[in-house]
């Protein structure tokens, strides 16, 4: 019995192969960077691993590093093309989060005034001191060592 | 005449001079990662550069590295930690981006169904092709030149 294949009809990997239309903008050896299907607006652009990896947490750094960059070099290209107001970078993980194409990616949407996005906090946040101490406590004794 | 120090009175590099308080979770040589003002809930964290850069723009390659290697080894303590359903990470640039604080910092935000962050995305979107064409003209136009 084999594994289900996690890449097997997967939209941007079906990009990467060119075996599926996109609005390409850029590819690096581990990078491409293309048009989502619905942009909130002109300069919304994905920046995706080619390697299929689900999520942040199926991320290793070198993925993870090449994306980064690739998303720092389109965030200027982003600027000088369409000179927003501001710009959110924004990855979701999860249904939960928002991702809907289980193949890592990352937006960059360029904000202007009054733009269509709605924004993006909710106005009432979690203050108790017991609760953020104890989460603070949680996250650092779950910290993976660093790389050397 | 001297040029206004961009540092000065900025609530983050008070945080990294140890001269304001926070609920510090970790700090590598480039990078500290702590609780925001107002969480939104237990599990939402920032990291940010030691440095003071104010935005994406100003970020240089290194220290855009070192924030993006923190922020994938702090996801996974988050979700040790929390047990999220989602995670987004949020990097804002620019008040028309809900920027508050003018140093580079990067949310992690821990999702779950039902929580009280507002939907990310609008309903609609931009299809029309001709300006998507347009779009892509153009930042494919602007795009530094890889680093080698």
């Amino acid at each position: 019995m084999t594994r289900p294949d996690p890449a097997a009809g997967c939209a941007f990997c079906r990009i990467a192969a060119g075996t599926a239309p996109a609005r390409l903008i850029a590819g690096t050896g581990a990078t491409l960077t293309f048009l989502p299907l619905r942009p909130v607006h002109p300069g919304h652009v994905l920046v995706a691993p080619r390697r299929h990896v689900r999520d942040i947490w199926e991320a290793d750094e070198e993925t993870a590093a090449a994306v980064g960059a690739e998303v720092l070099r389109v965030a200027h290209a982003v600027r000088a093309a369409h000179r927003p107001d501001g710009l959110n970078v924004i990855q979701s993980s999860g249904a939960a989060a928002t991702q809907t194409v289980p193949h890592l990616h990352v937006h960059l949407v360029p904000r202007f005034e009054g733009d269509r996005m709605p924004h993006l906090w909710p106005e009432e946040a979690e203050t108790d001191p017991q609760t953020l101490d104890d989460s603070v406590r949680r996250i650092r004794a779950a910290l993976p060592a660093p790389t050397p």
